[in-house]
Formats: structure tokens, C-alpha cells, sequence
């Protein structure tokens, strides 16, 4: 008999369900629903970085796109629905009172930011992140090694000690914390209590300073030192932790009604997007699974043989059970890849969008069509011009660090760099050198795995880039010198979170074998060209010196 | 009764002839004409950097110019003009035969690029520059000592070197060569044998070696070391030179004709542009005047006590008489001013020019007027913005070496930056990073005048940008902490001209009493403001510190 499993995607944006064949990995529908708050630009403030979410805006999206995905499988799919699994966005938090309650969804708190999910953007927690980074290095255990020796301002305590301090009605309300992704499995289950909340791996250990070795959390100590206002909290948590294909519950009677599921389906444990999308492309030992986006996600799983207990310096994150259960998971990104294309854009765009509007000598609807025409096909015809020219043919270097570094070795503070400009130094050639850019950024990460012992036979990519430009694939592959596969799994974390679904429900046995039988192959391969990757070598060695002024 | 004065300005593209009142300076009439050879791009390859001018170019514009603005005086005005005054771009070189002939003008060398004039901005010499730098550095003298201690590309020794080499055929012909403003003059009087020819003091003092402490140019073996093929060339050229208040003669007969004036005008001894340009903008000792445009030619005037035999370091040149007989001139310049403004607005109107050409949503006819709406109006639209921002709201810092470094302390190999660049680096962000930048780029000439016990008192500043941009002018206004003025005289170089050909003449005395009386004041007056000039202060220490990595 058919099972099939829903793999629950949150982005930034939307929540994407999907109905996945548990047999062949197959994608019988799916559904997209955007954030209504969100979209309508509500409790955000970017010039302060300020980043919220409404729980509102994720429970009405999680009904009405599970719903509409199993209104667009066959007749009879939801009888046949084994799990259920979820992947969000993260260290994505919000304050919760003592029965784990969002306080958004309290009357009082329902317009206050602070009381919302802060999403994993938000940099409005800086100062803490810097007081928790300091204390850590103080004290006798430091609890940033296993994310790379730096605590992110993006991450669950600074955020949450930021709003504590900062906002008193939250502050006297807010009793405990949970992630995104934990929030939804509890609530699917009717498990809400912050100290009976069966907390995702891989949020607790990469964003939340979680780890077996120091028996869990940092102890109370730790946080009374940090903040007084942090006394007591980590009573309210949590000491265990889940992987991703761990059940936590059966859906609860009013959610399976909400859902149109039965009360017999399985929910697993949350899990973070970017490690459903690394194991939704068949991340294996050796294999570098790269989210290309706006931003990197870059994944790595270990044994804990070939670990042996060494901890990579510099990257975001090392968590046993993670990403794989029973393998090390490795977490390490760039904070701009994408943008640095798109600020290029921008930039270039400036006489078009600021010009052409004041024109006179066209009518308001042709401007409009003329400027959409325009702006629509300066990335595609940079990149073309930009292709044609050779590796070494411009004296152009640049550095990617337009939105800080995250890894290796975080530092916010960085800016970006062209240099090497001449009179002669067109549009193409510069957006070439930016591109050249991202991908020596790459390949610092992966030569940061390299250098701590682990070997990457290839990278697997994943993610809207891998399939827009054929030039930048092609350049990221000359300059890591290894070939790139690109997934066939457009989806890759929502695949990810229902082979995850297919183990927590016992279709599969491990999350290997749900690998196996779901994983959707691969398309494109990129191969590096030899004489450019020779070219590149050289030039990397000065993109890796203007890190000392930039 | 009165008496006219005719400035001859030769720049890059034209020749331009006022006539002026000897007794005011007011232009009477003016006409230019642009050389019709190279308009027509003839005899250069900018690919090469190489760039050519044929002799007739000059002569015939000579004729066609003076005639025009004479036609275009009150009747009568050419029996009335006194003398006429050469100025020119240089170093500008041409190989002649032994009766002081271009090349060029003999029928058997008519189109060959080799045997014509070497425009200032030809770069095919830099191989023949270092060696002459390398030889004066051996030498017992250097001597480059008066040129900033280093000779350029640019300069007559090196493009002389440059094509004997490179042409067996013009080899075989020529025995010397005269710098283009030495030949006109020469051409106007009869006297064009290159041994007695009556040099220009500031082309061979700024671009020849000349100096009176070595007894001329230097000796015939350091000529002989340099190359075999110079030996005995010294001896074709000259130990005497001429500032521009000497007369050289009397109008010949065939030229008298061929400009409708009489055999009784004076000839004034040639000077090249920027130093006419400082005259007519009435330059004094303690005034830098600066010839803002593509690039910047930066003058001052200095009496010989306060120099008191120092050699300043690193700029141009240093010659005593070369631009106000009886002081010393001094020379310095940035290679690109204008040229980076221009270069960014190639970088951003690239989709215009390459999406917008493409576009089958409006007629050729309206797409060209819609491209040349918008491309006219890239600079003013980005002043405008850029304008708005606070000295201190940009992370960005830009240097302005696009087209390598003049002064101080020349490097024909730096290369531009930017850096400090976010993802919210803006076009107009971008744009005030660069005129920040020429401004930093200005500021390093003043300071090396003043750390070398200059004083200056105030900038005088001439060429187009200055009328152009209040943005730029009051930029650069903050970064230099001085107040500057904009010369009257649109013409100043030619009005600079005409006030040597009063004084050579004899309706002035003096060069100093030629600009009181025929001197046109000044227009616009920019003053720094002391809150954005405190913060330059510190901007500028790190443009400094560029200098290394760059």
C-alpha cells in the first residue's frame, strides 16, 4: 500500500508543503502560502535590522498549505499520510510565557515585536551576542567551540536577552523561549510546555550553545553572569535533544481536523531548512552540500571516527546528529552571495531607475515595460559579456564581505573591496571579479573542512543560482578546483523534511535508507577547467591577504 | 592707441586664437579648430596608447584659427596686434631632418605616425622612461633631480628613443627634434634650424633634462650610455632656453600673408598649456593654480629665496623661469580627475547603453534621444544625490589611481579601490567615494608643496569642471581645508598666451604687470567647511595608508 509523507518547508517568505511518494521521493503536489503580516511589511523596521515574524502569519500558513497541497493529490492521499515533517528558518525564537505560549498570540502582546518570532536575520542583538562571546572566553569551559568560536548576533540568547532587556511588559511576561521549528512539532502534538518541548538537535547544539559534553545547556551560572534577567530560564528548557527523524507525537484531534489528516500521523522533530535541504540532495560523507541563495548554507557530515574529536575552528557550527543521526554535522556559510550580484545590479541600475522615470519623451505604462525590460536582463547579459572574458584578463580583485563574514572566521565588521581599477575597467569585468569573489569565499570554507582533516570529494549544490547561471557555476567550479552537481530536487529542504517524516513514521529504518529511495539524482555537473583553476590558485592567495586591511 | 595680442592655445583636440585688449585682457574675438586628421582618429591606436599628430594639423588650424578671429574683430584690428603668444600640450615631440623639418612634412615619411608629432598622453615609451630613470640613478648627477626624480613615459627623451628604435627608415632621416611649441614659433619667424632655434625654458626644463647647474641638457656620454643611436644629438639641440616673455622674433613674410598681420608682430617664445593657463589665471607665489579636467595640472610660482635651493620631492618638475621669468616654476598633477568621474559613469550607464539599444519596445529615433537624455544626465543626476550625503555617512573610501599615480611620488602602476563597501553601497554613495577620492588625490600635492616649506595661501582653480560641478568644487573645498577660487578667464591658457606676447612685445613690462592690467578676476569662491574638513582629516590618513597595498 501507497505511504505518502508532507514535508513542511518554512522560508523567510512562505511555507511550502509538499506531498512526497515515501517509496521514490516523488512530488505528488505541493502548495506555497506567503506570510500575510509579513508580506505587508508589518513589525519589521530595516533600518534598525529589526526582523519579526507573527505566529499567526506561520499557523495559517501551515493549515491553508497543507490543506491546498492535499486538495491537489489524488483522491484519498490524506488516509495514506504517514508523517509529518518540518523545516524552518533559524535561530528563529520567540518569548513564550510558562505554559509556552507565543506571547504574540496573548491579547495584550498582538502588535508588540517583542513578542514575535525573531527571525534568523534580525541583527538587533549585536551587544549581546558580543557579552556572550566575551563571558564564553572567560570562563573555564568555552561554550562557542563547537560553533567556531563566535557566538552570532543572529542566534537564540543573544535575541532573546536582547528583548528581555529592552521591553519590561515582555520581560515580566516571558517565562521561556522556543525556536521556530520546535514550536510547530510541539503544536501539532499538543506539547507545548517549555520544559517538556522535544527540542530539534540541530537548533539546540549549532544556534542555542547545546552540547552532550558539558551535560546540555551552560549552567545556570553562566547565564545569572551574562544577564540576571537570564536567572531560572534554563530550568524552563531543556537538557535532551531530538534528530530530525525522531517522532515527537501523533497530531492532535484539533490539528488533524485543521489539516484534513488523521490523528494517526506522525510528527518528527524539527529540523533547521538548510540541513533537511543537505540531506533532501543526499549529503554523505565527502560531499559539501552548498544552499546558494542570497546568502551560502554550506553542510558537511562526518563519522565520529574521522571527527575524532577535533573541532574545526571557524565555522558556524559542529553538532553530533544534526544533520545525519549518528554523523557529525557540520554547519559553515557565506553571509553574501547572491546579494553581491544583486547590489551590483543595483548599482548599475541607478541611471534607469532614477533617469528614465523623469523622461518626458515617453508615456508612464511604456516606461514602465521599458524599465522592467531592462532591469530584467542586466544579471543575464552581465554574465554574458562577463563569460567571454578570460581568467587572467583583468587586473580587477574584489572581496565578497559586502554583508560582513560569516565563515571562517566570523568578523561583521568587514566591508567589501574592488580593487585593481583601471580607466579601462568596464561593467562585465567588474562583475566578474565580483562573481570570482563569491567563489573565492567558497573556497575559504571548503579549505577550512580541507585543512581540519576532511576530505570533499565533490559538492553538490542546491538552491535558485544553481540553475540561473550557468557562469557563475562554472567559475565556482574553476576556482574550487572540484566539480559541482547540481541537484534534481528543486525542493531539496522540503524533501529533506519528509524523508525525515518517512523515518519518524518507520517507513524507512534510518535516514540513509530514505535517502536511497527518495532522493531525486542529480542534473548538471560543473567541471573545472584546469588552466583557469591554476590562474585562480594565485589569485586567491591575495584575496585571502586584503582580509588584513580590509 | 590700442594695441591686440593674439593667444595661440594648441590643446589635445584643436587649436583655439583669441584676440585680446593688451590694455584689459577682454577678448575681442575668438575661433577654434579642431585638427582634421586626428578628428578623423587618424595615425593612433589607443589599444597601444599611441597617439600621433601630423604637422599640418597644426598649420593649417594655425592659418584657419588666427584668420577667423581676426574676421571676426572690429575692421582694422590685425594692423593693431603687437604680437602673438604659442602656447601648446607637451611634451609633444617630432624627429626632424638636419634643416629642422618634421619628418612628417617630406613626402616620403607624409603618413607614416612615426614621423609625427608624439602627443603628450602617448605611452609607447615606457621601456626607453625606466631606463633613462635606471642610467640617472647610476649616474655621478641625476638627472631627474628637478623632474620629481622621475622621468615619464611621457616626456621627449623617451618617445625620441622610443621611435629611432623602432623605425629603421625615420632613424636614417633624422638628426634631431623640436618640441611642438618650440616649432611653431620657430615656423612664425623664419628660424627653424634646429641649432638655432630659440627653446622653450619650461619644456626643457620640465621635459628635456635641462638644467643651467648641468650646463644645459646632459652630457653627450650620458646620451651615448643611454643609447649608442642618440651620440652626437646633443650637439643638433640647444644650452640656452627662452621663458615665454622673450620675444623669438618677427613674423616671416609668408606668414605674415598667410595670417593677414604684419611682418612687424612679435613672436613670443613658446610655453606649454597648463603653465599659460597658471599665467592667465594670475598666478603669484603662495596661489597653487589647478587645471582641473580629465586630469589635473597643478602650478605654483615660487621666488628663489623661499626655495633657497631645495629640490621638492616627487612632484613634476621644478624650473626656474619656466612659468614667471625671474621665479621658479613648479609642476605637479594628478593622471585622472575628470577621467574617474567619467570612468563610473561608463561603469552604470552600461544597461542603457547594451539593454536599452536592444529593446524592440520603441523606434531607433527615440531610443537614441531616450539614451542621450539619460546618459547626459548620469553626472548631474549623481552630483545632485551624492550632494545630500553627510562627510561622514558612507563607509566606503575610494583612491583616485585609476590611470596610475602622477604625484607625489609618481607609480604609473597603482590601481584604483573601493572598499568599505556594504550592500548599501549606492550609485551616489559610490560617486562621492570617487570625488572624495580626486580630492584625497589633490590634497597629497598641496601637502607635499607644504611639507617642503611652500606656503599656499589660496587655490585658483581652472577648466571645465570647475564651472561644472558646485559638488565637486566644495568637495574639494572640505578635503583641502582651503578656500578656492575659479578664474574668470574661460580661456585662461590662451589669455596666458597673449599676456606673454604683450610682454615679449613690449606693451608690458613685466609678466606681473601683464596680468594686473589684462587679468579677469575671479567668479565663484568655494570655502571649505570646517566640520567636513575635520573629517577628511582622518578619511584622508587612511586614502594615505592605500598607498601601500594599492
Amino acid at each position: 500500500m501507497k505511504k505518502y509523507v508532507i514535508g513542511l518547508d518554512y522560508g523567510t517568505d512562505s511555507c511550502r508543503a509538499i506531498v512526497a511518494d515515501s517509496a521514490t521521493g516523488e512530488e505528488i503536489a505541493s502548495s506555497v502560502k506567503y506570510y500575510p503580516r509579513w508580506a505587508a511589511g508589518k513589525y519589521c523596521d530595516a533600518g534598525a535590522n529589526r526582523y519579526r515574524q507573527h505566529p499567526l502569519d506561520y499557523t495559517e500558513t501551515l493549515e491553508s498549505s497543507v490543506r491546498e497541497a492535499l486538495e491537489r493529490s489524488p483522491a484519498g492521499t490524506a488516509s495514506l499520510v504517514a508523517g509529518i515533517g518540518v523545516d524552518t528558518t533559524g535561530s528563529t525564537p520567540v518569548l513564550t510565557d510558562d505554559r509556552g505560549v507565543p506571547l504574540a498570540l496573548l491579547p495584550e502582546f498582538a502588535e508588540n515585536p517583542n513578542a514575535m518570532f525573531i527571525l534568523w536575520k534580525d541583527h538587533t542583538a549585536i551587544a549581546e551576542a558580543a557579552e556572550i562571546n566575551a563571558l564564553s572566553k572567560r570562563w573555564d569551559t568555552d561554550y562557542t567551540a563547537c560553533s567556531g568560536g563566535v557566538y552570532s548576533p543572529e542566534w537564540v540568547w543573544a535575541k532573546a536577552l536582547h528583548v528581555l532587556r529592552s521591553d519590561g511588559e515582555v520581560r515580566k511576561a516571558a517565562r521561556s523561549w522556543v525556536e521556530h521549528c520546535d514550536w510547530i512539532p510541539a503544536l501539532l502534538t499538543g506539547n507545548t510546555r517549555p520544559e517538556n518541548i522535544l527540542r530539534s538537535r540541530c537548533a539546540a547544539g549549532h544556534k542555542a550553545l547545546w552540547h552532550a559534553d558539558w551535560g546540555g545547556l551552560p549552567p545556570e551560572a553562566f547565564f545569572t553572569a551574562l544577564d540576571p534577567l537570564l536567572s531560572g530560564w534554563r530550568a524552563c528548557l531543556f537538557t535532551e535533544t531530538f534528530p530530525g527523524d525522531r517522532s515527537v507525537g501523533k497530531l492532535t484531534k484539533e490539528w488533524a481536523e485543521r489539516l484534513g489528516l488523521s490523528t494517526e500521523t506522525t510528527v518528527a522533530a524539527g529540523v533547521l531548512d538548510c540541513h533537511t535541504g543537505a540531506v533532501g540532495a543526499q549529503i554523505a560523507p565527502g560531499v559539501m552540500v552548498r544552499v546558494i541563495g542570497t546568502s551560502t548554507c554550506d553542510v558537511m557530515v562526518a563519522s565520529r571516527e574521522e571527527i575524532a574529536g577535533r573541532l574545526i575552528p571557524g565555522i558556524c557550527g559542529q553538532v553530533d546528529g544534526s544533520v545525519i543521526p549518528g554523523m557529525v554535522g557540520l554547519e559553515a556559510g557565506q553571509s553574501a552571495f547572491g546579494d553581491v550580484y544583486a547590489w551590483f545590479k543595483r548599482v548599475v541600475e541607478w541611471p534607469v531607475k532614477h533617469l528614465l522615470s523623469r523622461s518626458q519623451l515617453i508615456d508612464e505604462a511604456l516606461k514602465s515595460r521599458l524599465t522592467e525590460e531592462i532591469l530584467s536582463g542586466i544579471l543575464p547579459a552581465l554574465s554574458e559579456e562577463a563569460g567571454k572574458i578570460p581568467a587572467h584578463e583583468s587586473s580587477i580583485l574584489a572581496t565578497d564581505w559586502l554583508n560582513g563574514r560569516r565563515t571562517p572566521d566570523a568578523d561583521p565588521l568587514l566591508k567589501g573591496t574592488l580593487t585593481g581599477l583601471t580607466l579601462g575597467s568596464s561593467a562585465p569585468l567588474i562583475f566578474r571579479a565580483l562573481v570570482e569573489a563569491t567563489a573565492y569565499g567558497s573556497k575559504a570554507i571548503a579549505d577550512r573542512f580541507i585543512e581540519n582533516g576532511l576530505q570533499i570529494g565533490e559538492v553538490t549544490a542546491i538552491g535558485g543560482i544553481t540553475h540561473k547561471s550557468p557562469f557563475v557555476m562554472q567559475t565556482l567550479a574553476n576556482v574550487l578546483g572540484m566539480s559541482i552537481k547540481v541537484s534534481k530536487a528543486e525542493q531539496a529542504c522540503a524533501l529533506g523534511s519528509a524523508m525525515f517524516a518517512a523515518v519518524a513514521s518507520g517507513v524507512h529504518p534510518t535516514v540513509g535508507e530514505a535517502q536511497k529511495a527518495m532522493g531525486r539524482g542529480f542534473s548538471d555537473v560543473w567541471r573545472p577547467d584546469p588552466a583557469a583553476n591554476r590562474i585562480y590558485a594565485g589569485l586567491y592567495e591575495k584575496y585571502r591577504a586584503m582580509g588584513k586591511w580590509a
